[in-house]
């Protein structure tokens, strides 16, 4: 039977989500904790990728199983193997086409800046801290407006990342904020690699005065990545939901 | 000249707030990062000692000094020789009879409980994890009401623990439900040693059905600490804000 999962995770100490040969990562974790429950390796697939330092409230996971411990229960059995910096939150019998990868009809992200001259150390894991006197949210607000709606966000991937189209649909994009946290919400349809970084980076800049107000429409116009700004930190991310 | 320090911590990996024989300390790590500052033994005074655990979003200190460096500008010299965790979020010259610990006309603290079959990789380390299903908040903030006001609290304070009177005026008590998350704030003009824990402790337990909704009542008539419920956990609670 097919399993889906939705899991949680600190991503502080760890190399992103995907399994790879230099860094320990979340994947590789949660993998082990299934050999050592159901004996057998099981690969889990993705619904995707997050980098080194990202977070995640509701990342999602599938893979096949023939064991006989009910599905629900499927979870506790893997936590009690987890580190407590990991976290499946809950399992379920899904269809056998159900793909974590590729059923998604969207995501949300949550970015988080920390505007204080001196960084939290009860937020600090959690968000990119902003030093700067002036960060002014309504503007990086109404700049960022424009990007929602189906565009080309060719500019904001990633330089040298392979994907067959650079169309996306952002949804819904709100800025809120929480006394010294700006918190940055983003649901679209799918994200290129970096995107909601660069996204996050640019309104920044922008906040600060350091790039024009028109600089995400520049974006979308030039569709070069090098007319946006910086690329905010991994540790200031979190995958929130994805949505089926 | 005297200075006012604010300070932010995650309690974590400490002992607490103050100094001891077997334990890194909040304390000794700030006295530390003072000395290599200015060059001298400056013992600091604190608002009040965290326990082992206990995160503070805004602890106060005060110490004496001669140094010529900005009173301002000390919190960055500090910070440079402090490690990730804890932070001199704002250093002030005050008046030389200000102190952390006699001047505080009220502190404000925050409980957190996380409610939820599987604890959190995320809020972890700042929340008590309650895995039972039931956990009836409006029962809760209903039947903590009657604290607030002056009323003898020896029912709230650890066996054994000595002071000169148990009598406290609590101002506010508000519970908020977020998600996942129960937020206990309580502000009062000044908190018994474990006092905050066992409200917390005793509302939850209230709030599974383990005790009876007028046990806080009941506390308050017989005095006895027996007639409570469990303590609450350290790293669920943080000092909020402290009042002058």
């Amino acid at each position: 039977m097919r399993i889906k999962a939705i899991c949680e995770y600190d991503g502080t100490d760890y190399g992103g989500w995907q399994r790879q040969k230099n860094a320990m990562t979340i994947q590789e974790r949660i993998e082990d904790a299934l050999m050592d429950l159901l004996d057998v390796k099981t690969p889990i697939t993705g619904a995707g990728r997050t980098d080194a330092g990202v977070h995640a409230r509701g990342q999602v996971f599938h893979f096949d199983t023939d064991t006989r411990i009910p599905p629900e229960k499927l979870a506790y059995g893997v936590n009690f193997r987890l580190p407590d910096d990991i976290r499946v939150k809950e399992t379920s019998m899904v269809a056998a086409d159900f793909h974590a990868r590729f059923s998604p009809v969207g995501k949300w992200y949550r970015y988080r800046m920390y505007h204080h001259p001196i960084d939290s150390p009860l937020m600090g894991r959690y968000s990119w801290h902003i030093p700067y006197p002036r960060l002014e949210e309504e503007q990086m607000e109404r700049s960022i407006q424009c990007l929602v709606g189906t565009h080309d966000f060719l500019a904001f991937s990633a330089a040298g990342s392979q994907m067959k189209t650079s169309v996306r649909t952002i949804e819904e994009i709100s800025f809120r904020r929480e006394e010294d946290m700006v918190l940055l919400d983003i649901k679209g349809d799918g994200f290129l690699y970096n995107m909601v970084r660069i996204i996050a980076g640019t309104a920044a800049d922008i906040g600060r005065g350091k790039l024009p107000v028109d600089t995400f429409a520049t974006m979308l116009e030039t569709k070069r990545r090098t007319d946006g700004g910086t690329t905010a930190p991994g540790k200031g991310l979190c995958l929130m939901e994805v949505y089926y």
